[in-house]
């Protein structure tokens, strides 16, 4: 069940709190991930410490969005704590089987009045349905032209997801959320591995601009309706859901039109791939390059020499698009047309080969242009 | 001695070559660092290969600008070799006795005919003096505003130096290339010591926009002319020649006019210091609020927070120009007048203090504006 309301945090009335819980109201199987970031916010602390109690196991996420309650010191803490209880307190389940996430800007504390006038609505709004759940992925969002939201379904089971991330345009409040749900039985553990797994292959393959949010979380909680699943199964299914999801956010650069995807190819293994391919979707120089769709290949073999990962000049193979215009390290004859007609459209294809091993790694990236210095030079 | 001309590897006319020698063209007392980039360039090879059999003695440089030779295979590194080669012809010297850098377009083979032409006319030109001292500071630029010279001078011996970078608005060509000259008399090894000491304090402290390029090269010579100086008097003169240079090259960003100091304290080591600050110079949305002149310092915690070093939100301190806006982590009242002004100014200052131990670094970063992208776009 999800519900989403606007209780005031955003001064423009949109939604602003969601509440996302089981059937019941019952602790279910649930796994999270939470950003790296030390500076990380209190929610991202408070809902840390309750994974650590909780077995394993929660009921419930609250969600708000407009203020991420980070850099708030212990009042921000307090205030966290306070939203778990409320909640907890309206389903009647533990504090700690409450998780909660805040999302927008940093450094200013957290109107906790309308919050606590809201708590309790929400939870009598998650009788609503479909149309609360809709509101739910709505009150998630920031600056997000939409709502992102994903069903993927087998025989057995069924995965359901909702993000929040507005790729380019809205790096200011850059935090990444995203909820899942699945009726397949996995126990705690197991989906603790799983959805590790999937976000490494899914959000973490993405990068907008290197920045990392003090507030990412990402939460799956399996209500086992549909009985014990293969985990294997599952797994893929989680992937898939957590995929559409990064997707739908990179897609999500209203003003910035052209994303890009670095494949790095040849490496020693798979983290050296992906480190490589992160430095080269991370590059002032590159993101440049695609804003003005220029196939300046150097730019790519020069960031992959720096990236800290084997390299051999010489075996270097470079492509845009599936059109070779580098190899042995240096530049040969190609199709100037064709790779100008690739490099026009909305998603840029770079293919990077180091000749070196089997490692292998994507990265999507976002161009740099005029558009994400208008929306993030200042926060007013 | 130095001497540069227009050799016509510049479609421009401008001056493209310049040739650094020792008085007499005998080998002197030559330190060198070079780029990290695994992409090197072929000159970069070519020189590092020299100082590994030179004994730590060379007589001349010799600089080409307009092209990188970067990105060129055997060919590249063929002609690299033709260079110091030819040069070394003219100067009556050993091969290895001289080093050889080139800045520009990576990718493109050197046009090698105009440059084989003009070498017999640079060395030719070496009698010309201080004007053709002047040619050479000229010719080792490409999109830089104008020369970049520096003279420390100290009772008993002087350091001479000269570089080319255009701080932020020539990254397409981001090489920073540097060249002094001490008459003090210091052996090759104390001083490869000093000038790595000098360069991790001056041009490594520096980041335009975290791109490190294929072909940066600082050299120092030693004609030991005014006989044996101490090391430590030496580095700190030849550590302030590196520091002006350093401070040029940041200038030296037309059209963006804002450039800012990251100052961190109280790390847990110097380097964690310098890495933080690093991370918060390099950072898109911080560069961003520079330029929009926004004291946003949630994304200066957030970036020391994701810096890799240890990191104690409740310890945070951050100050604009002296002012400080957040203390124990979270924002104090603060005078948003005085720091909106010196926001406005063309340094801005970000002191942050980790309150964790003594360790302290200092990083230079600029803006991020249209004028980044205007110039990197396109390299047509």
């Amino acid at each position: 069940m999800a519900a989403g309301l606007a209780a005031g945090i955003k001064a423009s009335g949109a939604l602003d709190v969601a509440l996302l819980a089981t059937a019941d109201g019952r602790p279910v199987p649930t796994a999270a991930t939470f950003t790296r970031n030390l500076a990380c916010a209190a929610p991202v602390q408070v809902s840390r410490a309750h994974m650590g109690t909780n077995g394993g196991r929660a009921a419930a996420v609250l969600v708000s969005s407009g203020n991420a309650n980070a850099a708030t010191g212990d009042q921000g803490r307090a205030d966290a704590t306070a939203m778990c209880h409320l909640t907890a307190d309206g389903l009647g389940v533990a504090d700690d089987a409450v998780l909660v996430c805040s999302t927008g800007l940093i450094g200013i504390p957290l109107p906790m009045e309308p919050i606590e006038a809201g708590i309790p609505r929400l939870v009598a709004a998650l009788a609503g349905g479909d149309a609360a759940g809709a509101d739910a992925a709505q009150g998630i969002l920031t600056t997000d032209s939409g709502r992102k939201e994903v069903l993927v379904s087998h025989p057995t089971f069924s995965v359901a997801g909702m993000a929040k991330g507005a790729g380019m345009l809205a790096p200011d409040m850059a935090t990444m959320l995203a909820f899942l749900t699945t009726d397949a039985a996995v126990e705690p553990g197991p989906l603790a591995d799983l959805l590790r797994a999937a976000v490494a292959d899914s959000f973490n393959s993405m990068s907008v601009d290197g920045c990392t949010s003090t507030n990412d979380t990402v939460v799956l909680m399996a209500s086992g309706r549909a009985g014990p699943c293969d985990p294997n199964v599952v797994a893929t299914a989680v992937t898939e859901a957590c995929a559409d999801l990064a997707a739908q956010m990179a897609a999500d650069a209203e003003g910035a039109s052209r994303i890009f995807q670095v494949q790095v190819v040849g490496a020693r293994s798979d983290g050296e791939a992906h480190r490589a391919a992160r430095k080269v979707a991370d590059s002032l120089l590159v993101k440049c390059s695609i804003n003005g769709a220029d196939p300046y290949w150097g730019r790519v073999a020069s960031e992959l020499g720096s990236a800290g990962v084997d390299f051999d000049m010489d075996r270097l193979s470079i492509a845009y698009g599936g059109i070779t215009v580098c190899r042995g390290g240096v530049e040969v004859p190609y199709d100037r047309g064709a790779v100008a007609d690739h490099m026009a459209g909305s998603l840029v294809n770079i293919e990077c080969g180091l000749g070196l091993a089997d490692g292998n790694g994507v990265v999507m990236g976002v161009e740099l242009g005029y558009g994400y210095i208008d929306e993030n030079r200042t926060t007013s």
